[in-house]
């Protein structure tokens, strides 16, 4: 099969289809989407080497679960062991021994084959399209933080990034409370969230500091300063985001003002699909190109131009 | 009076009587201790200039309650307005035009005389020595963890600095929690923990992680890391100490483990005076030297040194 692996540089060559592990669902891939995070791994995070991409939807070719051959689904991609002490208390997500999709120890969705363990999956509604399954996996991240903390419509909201992650969760806050804006670099993207009548700022003008909740979603040194700022005391900092290398923060900030810092990954795909398939959020606008698996590494390249938000890839 | 006065360098001095604000008692210091936040404010921490020192007992000179005057008073250390929207949201401690005694705006207990609210003053127990009393503001910031978060007896903690407050913070978490041990540099110092039956542990020594609450007590980045290293996916790691000089994290971590970074800084007094008081806590064997106030330049030198731990300055 043809596939976009990465060893120290990324390119697309032929590869064997996926050994599949016990419990693995076989899965022809349809499409998958360019996350931060894979650009980062070309960067060293994790110290991944193999197939990179953990966003997709694909059709089931092979499982032992035969309601699931033929189907059409995407997938959780923490695998977890089962048998950890975390794993024991319920925390797969957080499983010692895990491997995750194209992340970790497994290898992901950037070709034509994936294997995938059965239980991670989910079908994918019929009212939804491709290129928007492929968002299951993201705006299920985006719906962590709901899962995380509570969020009413008295709450005042920043979410720090334009990009992808922030644009999604902005959406799924927005759906809580409208005391919200999105504050952003770009002024073409921030319009994607104004036609949702999602009120934005650009990062340079002034604003109103004292928010209860905040999301970084930049990654960046100067986004969680940013977020020390306009956070108010005993607010809320979530920490969307994973970067390779190490942020430089006046911790003096947090303690003063007792603010709760909160890490958050992976989310739950249920309210995410529910979303996609009611239009409850909006995510074809963030496509801004499409690829063939043969033009993998240029569409890993363009992903991280100022100019391009999501982009996708077709096997 | 005399005083010690910090403006970019700290000596002692003839000083005015502090003039009385609105609601303000006059108290007579008898006993004042140095914290880790005078060193750092003497490191240019909060731009201070003034007279520095929080920890105080003291006597009531004069104060519009005459059922004050003449009592042995401690004293909470935050002076708000009480008219901005932290302040009518029942946040005093966040008052956005706070006066803090000894660190922003007010001079503090390093004098023979402090002013402060009447409002903010508790009468030390007659059980309690003076030497004891000024440890009333350091416990209470201790006790602080407790007001924030839920501990109870099946969690594992670990304290993180085996100073002042990490031994404060130890002993108050282990009223709670018995699977506590206290991880610090100073066989000396973690001795006096462990001759109240509280486990220590080295630095060096290897040590079972997962710890559902990791207290950080050393202000340092390396004290930072290994919190990280130590708490359990969605754990909590609690910052309990202020330093002028910025981290440097790898943040990446927190946010795949989900973990909850919460600033903690000053807390109740109630507990704190009422644990002195039936020694629920042992203070008194961390005082390692005392000095006049006119030898508190010394003090303050001393209070930085390895074989140093709580220093308390005499009036």
């Amino acid at each position: 099969m043809r596939g976009l692996l990465f060893d120290g540089q990324a390119r697309v060559v032929d590869l064997p289809v996926p050994q599949l592990g016990e419990g693995d669902a076989l899965i022809r891939t349809l499409a998958a989407g360019v996350c931060n995070t894979d650009l980062e791994i070309l960067n060293g995070y994790m110290d991944f080497t193999g197939v990179p991409g953990h966003e997709f939807v694909g059709v089931v070719e092979h499982a032992a679960n035969e309601h699931l051959i033929g189907k059409r689904v995407v997938g959780e991609i923490n695998c977890p062991c089962g048998q950890c002490r975390y794993c024991q208390l319920e925390m797969p997500h957080h499983c010692e021994h895990r491997t995750v999709l194209g992340i970790a120890g497994r290898d992901g969705a950037f070709a034509e084959y994936l294997a995938l363990p059965e239980k991670n999956l989910h079908l994918a509604p019929g009212s939804i399209r491709d290129d928007v399954a492929v968002f299951a996996e993201p705006l299920a991240a985006a719906f962590r933080i709901l899962e995380q903390i509570e969020v009413t419509d008295q709450d005042r909201v920043a979410v720090l990034g334009d990009g992808k992650l922030g644009q999604l969760a902005a959406q799924v806050l927005w759906l809580r409370t409208k005391r919200l804006v999105c504050i952003g670099k770009h002024p073409w993207k921030l319009e994607l969230l104004e036609r949702l009548h999602i009120a934005t700022a650009l990062v340079e003008e002034p604003i109103d500091a004292g928010f209860d909740i905040v999301v970084e979603a930049t990654g960046s040194d100067a986004g969680i300063a940013r977020a020390l700022e306009l956070v108010r005391p005993e607010g809320t900092i979530v920490l969307k985001t994973t970067a390779a290398e190490p942020s430089r923060i006046a911790l003096s900030v947090p303690v003063v003002n007792e603010v709760r810092i909160l890490g958050s990954r992976c989310g739950p795909f249920r309210p995410a699909l529910e979303a996609l398939a009611l239009g409850n959020v909006e995510v074809r606008p963030m496509i801004t190109e499409t690829y063939g698996i043969e033009d993998g590494v240029r569409a890993l390249e363009r992903a991280s131009a100022p100019d391009v938000m999501k982009v996708l890839l077709y096997m």
